[in-house]
């Protein structure tokens, strides 16, 4: 039977979020449910809502896909996961899983589409959307869900399920490791979390950001250098530097300054979305035997490699707990670069709100 | 005691190169001295003499970097080369060989920059350019000749010494294989021999065409497939498809569409150069994990490892024997892509021009 629960979502974009019920359909054979502890807010779930994706694709739209929660039920057929197991849910709740992306365990690159965790047709009940981590409990298949270790801050934890694994797959991808120089661009959700795995995994981690204001908070996230872009002399200081350079801004750079700064046979890699085309220049590739590559989020199996490195390195979202009434208030600071670095929603704040 | 030989150069851009007599430095402990048997005409040697590079580095400019000789005088420090050896000179004639970039085996992009084996400051004699291999003889330091099998054919190993390390060194690098997918970009001095070099790797080959024209030549050369890019409907039949497209136009292509032919986590890998900035959106990067790289020519080492190659698998340009008082025609049909694939010069005929 479907289940009746609070949530806090958009009737339309543009509009800000209200309390509402929503329902979470039966769970099936290979199904689990969680009562939603945490989900964090990602600079995503605002594209959505601000319009920047067109319309919603359904109305209302719960947003949310960085989910910590606890399975309250499990379907017949599961055995990933049993009844109490913190567990996470990130971007994706589905895939063809048939293709040759999802045989490689890339699901996140499904060539017949993925399905987000909100906004998405759900192919588990055929004419509704999913609806995503801003609500008191959801239903995904087994599969989707990744075991969070015990040793990590459910709260802290819930943002690795986007920014962690967004950030962590392309660094190992590209080789952060002991004796190679990492930048990372951009200090905000994705790069402070940027910051801690590149450390962790042993490289030298430089944060490049356009101003002085965030120098401080670079070197208590772990950063062993900082480097001002805004004039342009960081360019030139690091020139043929960097191993990897993950860009995690979600606005056009200047690539050509940019891949300058990489080294031999470096990467620079965006992982931050922008929708305006940048000017690219050959030259700054051939020299150095340069590539610039794209990254989205990551597997199942690589973000489940990903919540265990962390529990191993002790790495989680620097994050500012706020209860569900407060999200609106949330965005707003968001787009005034007013958080360090990560809102989370008290999932058990939910249920106070008066739909 | 400097010796004279006959070249063929420009005295100055957008003029006809003309016969001439220039001086050869004496050996020093360390150089080797080449009766030169063959030089390629590469694109890049017409860049230099059209302008596209700006005005003449030095006048009057000997071209010529893709050079088969055999050795004719050895300095008295040599220890790589013999007297009557058959050896190569290609783009390079010296560098650093201190950077982390010569260190590394990468002497192309010395961080202090290489020498030209034409048109630069010569560091073994300041106050000259380095000539190239449109000329009867060269001397260059042994570190930078290489051997060259005696099984290969020389006047068709030639090319091997630009074209040939250019499309192998990015090939390789990116994994080119049995079980791969290849699509060589452009069907030309360069390209030619990308098919060549990804057959021989065991990879599957496209080639990537403007128009219907060049399909049987593809398929004489070991292609598998190919497909016309000129009506867009290659970019869809093909997307998703290739671990590596090797694209060789020098001219703006449309990136977009290129990257959309990537399977998961393939490389698109430039080699030819245009000068034009094109716009590069994010999102097909995104997908795939996508990147677009960028490769210059080849270190020494590399090119030794690919000549080695080459007489392994057999493999060498396809070419049209000149002799040097053809070469302004061979750059008018070259402009006019009428050469299959690439002119080779006869060294013997500099030796009866009038200069």
């Amino acid at each position: 039977m479907p289940t009746t629960v609070k949530a806090f979502g958009a009737h339309d974009v543009r509009q800000p979020l209200v309390p509402l019920t929503i329902e979470r359909r039966d769970v099936g054979p290979h199904d689990v449910k969680l009562d939603i502890l945490y989900c964090g807010i990602c600079h995503s779930d605002m594209n959505f809502v601000g319009g920047e994706f067109g319309p919603l694709p359904t109305s209302p739209l719960i947003p949310g896909h960085e989910i910590v929660g606890r399975v309250a039920e499990t379907g017949s057929a599961v055995t990933r996961h049993q009844v109490g197991d913190l567990v996470g849910i990130g971007c994706m709740v589905n895939s063809c899983r048939e293709c040759e992306n999802c045989r490689a365990g890339q699901e996140q690159y499904c060539l017949n589409g993925h399905t987000l965790v909100f906004g998405n047709p759900d192919p588990a009940e055929p004419g509704t959307h999913t609806q995503g981590g801003y609500s008191e409990a959801i239903v995904a298949p087994e599969d989707f869900v990744v075991r969070v270790p015990d040793s990590l801050d459910p709260a802290a934890a819930a943002p690795l399920l986007c920014a962690g694994i967004t950030v962590y797959a392309p660094l190992k991808r590209y080789g952060a490791a002991p004796g190679t120089k990492v930048a990372i661009g951009g200090l905000g959700g994705l790069g402070h979390l940027g910051v801690k795995m590149a450390k962790a995994m042993g490289a030298e981690v430089t944060v490049l950001s356009q101003s002085d204001r965030k120098r401080e908070a670079a070197a208590a996230l772990g950063a062993d250098h900082y480097a001002v872009t805004g004039d342009g002399s960081a360019f030139t200081d690091l020139a043929n530097t960097f191993d990897i350079i993950l860009n995690t801004v979600s606005a056009p750079v200047a690539i050509k300054d940019y891949l300058g700064m990489l080294r031999l046979h470096g990467t620079m890699v965006s992982v931050g979305v922008t929708t305006q085309p940048m000017p690219l220049d050959v030259f700054p590739l051939l020299q150095n035997g340069r590539a610039y590559a794209g990254s989205l989020f990551g597997g199942i199996a690589e973000t489940q490699e990903m919540l265990d490195f962390a529990a191993e390195h002790g790495v989680t979202a620097e994050i500012e707990l706020i209860g569900a009434q407060d999200i609106n208030t949330a965005y707003e600071r968001i787009l005034a670069s007013d958080v360090r670095y990560r809102f989370v929603i008290d999932g058990a704040t939910f249920a106070e709100l008066k739909a």
